[in-house]
């Protein structure tokens, strides 16, 4: 029906240029790992700094070996990103991420998400309709102007990774991570919705089936990620694949969150988010219930691959930016580019204050307590923080602006600006982004900024609600532990959520799918067990 | 210059044909992985045959679907095939095998993979040529029997490896993998050799330089898959990764591997050997200078690579059996089809024991000792277990027979002969070799055949040639230790070899590029030492 990869018609078993692009390319990668080790120390360098910078490079190299014929070793292909490198990154962020951190902020990460982003999409469409006209792009249709502001409110959470530290900063972590995932959904979302428009027809009702649309994915990419989770679970679990060998539940686990990657694109759903989801399932049960050694190679063989294909990523991007086609065909003077391009990123920033600040401030609003409000200088870092844009914003560019090689003079003055907000969003505020929030740190000489959560009072949660603990010890809470529970919930209804999700978690899900505590024997060398059962 | 993937130019983000070949793909893979846990203690199915047999299935159901027209979700792809799946499992074959062992082989590994495949390709060569023809096959070329030859001479070390046990009967493993290895370079050179062949001026020189060019191939293959080996282990020493990130170990081992077998197919070496040899290099030196979670890691994650790439490879060949195109156009009734295949399985069993028996008993007249000889109840199996044929036969019986669409009839009927070929002797012998083994063994009631290798004397050797050593403890031995060394070099000469091998790599080798005893500070977890060095 179709091949996977081109069978090469060369009459040599490989084709020498795919052989030189490979080889160029992993040695590059090998490359990038060593610099980037050298300057882990140095906190304005990071890897996909390194890595951009190196693939820019080499494009330069490559374009004077080939005296300007050609820039690229390899095409920026769609197929390559959206099947083989972002489902592993995604895969892992959702595995390690520290779950608790994450479903505390979820509130907090749907609205950034989704209303964030549609408000960023109206804003920089408006934008574009109105400013491009000035500059002088005058074939760009309205669907046109549409994908631009869906394209931009991208943001790049492989980027955002590597810039926010889970550890130094948990919660500014969450909430712009969580934000990025939801947020390429949405982009997604909004992108093929602007594609299949019809825009005789814009009104209310289109704009509610869009809404309808998203929250139809969202759930239903959801569902499928945690069915596939359990699934897996389930099935080590119960087929207790530790006692013939652990290569067989680390390449299950594989496969399987592959697979739902793979369904969900092929139910024409968010697989971004199905794989996100399914990675968070995974580390709750599955991980729990295959042996030691497969714990620790799980952990970071998933890391590695993930780390990987991110320095994949910026090297591609870095390669294809001097994309000598796309810069002739643009045709525009420098003057144009650079206009395009900061109106463009002007746009960005402007797109993302506008929804940053507003909802930082409504959910202030809600939340009463001190230690749970997002702060102005935690607002500042969400909003400089997400201002990157990457792969993704790229892939979707080339989508919309060269399709079936007739590229217009426009279409690829977009492309090419779109590369150059990329190129400059990722080097300046990625390198930015670790000094300022040490800067920010060290100001105010606090260790967590907003990273206080409401921990204490699960604490007092937990003596209210556990069977075997004693009431009376609460020496300085007059009132009846029901008239503190109410209150509590009405205070604190993560931390109650929470509370009782573990008690369900303990009595229902961890003894049907495993998970920490209700784990088989586990052996210590997999073999060894093998005569147990039989 | 070249595209890596296919950039697809469909509207949509990706192709739907894709995703749904993917999306089977990866489900049949996993089906693969939990059918084989479940028949992991029946002895007469192992991984290969369920895979091949569950791609045959998947073929017909496939075939019935779209009512005749094609069997295929993928077309084999000499690309996907050399590229992506064949280095990953003989990387991680040079990276578990039994060093000791091998070496201790390394002249009867290599007669048999140099000298055994060039008979055998004589044989099956000039079998064709004599035989074809009575069956009725006129139209193939003096080049297209040689090739047949090479084809046919390539023997599946993928299958070897899943079906003999390296702990059970690590000297038949040792031999039968070891010339696994080295035939499928001999196999490559012989078919390059054929392909590039001017059959007007065959002669002895011609001859001569075949063994010349396979020499040359063979010595800076190997020699540049060491040099990466120690590079690695060089740069992870020196530069001491694990101080920062245990991820970063891990990708760089897997990227400079993949390096290697690149660079190789760049320099039209063989990639095989080189990252063969990577491999080992890595497992000696590179594996020790890593942290611990490292260690468990590439360990488990290069096997469980190899594992999937494995059940890949036996999927695909079995849902391609049915390439309902070839046998339409092969046109051969169903008796010639049974008459060509078997003829080729007759010289595929007639060659293997032109050189199987012969050899053997020329090294056992070599070897005086009796342990080190090869019994008859081994050569048996040496002959049994290598008369499998596999991925590398299609790949290259595709290479030779189907270029540029322009297939003739007995091109495909050559095609489909060898996918029968192919077929029957993975299901047959795959299945019938682990009983075989274990019937030999019960038999006699010794639990090893051959398998015991001359470790006392190697102890003998340890106790002369050791400075610490007391020469007057030997007391049955009277004479002189210099006397009674220079037997034993005589006697041994692979022991002393390994002797002074091993002097020589504690004295120069391990303390530059570190291995057992030399590494450096190993911190329990990675991230604690960063502060150490700064």
């Amino acid at each position: 029906m179709t091949r996977l990869l081109p069978v090469q018609d060369s009459s040599s078993f490989l084709s020498t240029t795919t052989i030189i692009a490979l080889t160029v390319f992993f040695t590059l990668l090998c490359a990038c790992i060593v610099i980037g080790h050298l300057l882990e120390e140095n906190r304005w360098a990071n890897e996909s700094i390194t890595s951009l910078l190196l693939g820019l490079i080499s494009g330069v190299v490559v374009l004077l070996v080939t005296k300007f014929h050609s820039s690229k070793i390899l095409v920026f292909s769609e197929n390559l990103f959206f099947l083989y490198l972002l489902p592993p990154i995604i895969f892992n962020a959702g595995f390690q991420v520290k779950k608790k951190q994450f479903f505390q902020n979820f509130t907090t990460i749907l609205l950034f998400g989704v209303f964030g982003s549609m408000i960023s999409f109206c804003l920089i469409s408006l934008g574009a309709f109105l400013l491009f006209k000035r500059i002088g792009i005058t074939s760009l249709s309205m669907q046109d102007y549409l994908a631009v502001g869906a394209i931009l409110s991208a943001t790049d959470s492989v980027c955002t990774l590597q810039v926010l530290s889970q550890d130094d900063t948990p919660f500014l972590y969450s909430i712009v991570f969580g934000e990025g995932v939801v947020n390429d959904a949405t982009s997604i979302v909004l992108f093929n919705a602007v594609q299949s428009l019809d825009l005789g027809s814009i009104n209310a009702i289109t704009a509610l089936k869009l809404l309808g649309t998203f929250l139809y994915l969202f759930f239903t990419s959801t569902a499928l990620g945690i069915t596939v989770g359990f699934l897996s679970a389930y099935i080590i679990k119960t087929l207790y694949f530790g006692r013939h060998s652990t290569d067989r539940e680390v390449a299950l686990m594989m496969l399987m969150a592959y697979c739902s990657y793979m369904v969900a694109e092929l139910l024409n759903l968010s697989g971004i988010l199905t794989i996100f989801f399914c990675g968070i399932v995974m580390s709750h049960y599955t991980w729990h219930n295959v042996t030691e050694s497969s714990r620790v190679t799980t952990k970071h063989s998933f890391a590695t691959i993930s780390f990987i294909a991110e320095t994949f990523i910026f090297l591609y991007v870095g390669m294809d930016a001097l994309d000598i086609d796309k810069w002739k065909s643009s045709n525009a003077s420098l003057g144009t580019s650079i206009a395009v391009s900061s109106t463009l990123f002007a746009l960005v920033l402007i797109g993302r204050a506008a929804f940053v600040f507003p909802i930082s401030n409504c959910t202030n609003c809600i939340k009463r307590r001190e230690s749970t409000q997002i702060q102005f200088r935690s607002q500042f870092i969400i909003w400089w923080a997400g201002l990157m844009r990457g792969a993704v914003t790229i892939a979707l560019t080339y989508n919309q602006f060269s399709k079936s090689d007739t590229t217009t003079e426009d279409g690829a003055l977009m492309i090419t600006s779109t590369i150059i907000v990329v190129l400059f969003s990722t080097v300046v505020f990625g390198s930015i982004t670790k000094p300022l929030i040490e800067a920010v740190k060290l100001k105010h000489a606090k260790p967590a900024i907003s990273d206080e959560t409401d921990s204490p009072s699960f604490e007092d949660l937990r003596l209210l609600f556990l069977e075997n603990g004693d009431p009376n010890d609460q020496g300085n809470n007059q009132r009846g532990p029901w008239q503190s529970s109410f209150r509590l919930l009405i205070s604190n209804p993560t931390s109650t959520v929470h509370y009782f999700w573990r008690k369900f978690d303990d009595k229902f899900m961890r003894p049907v799918f495993g998970g920490r505590g209700f784990v088989p024997f586990v052996p210590g060398s997999p073999s060894g067990a093998a005569d147990e059962i039989s």
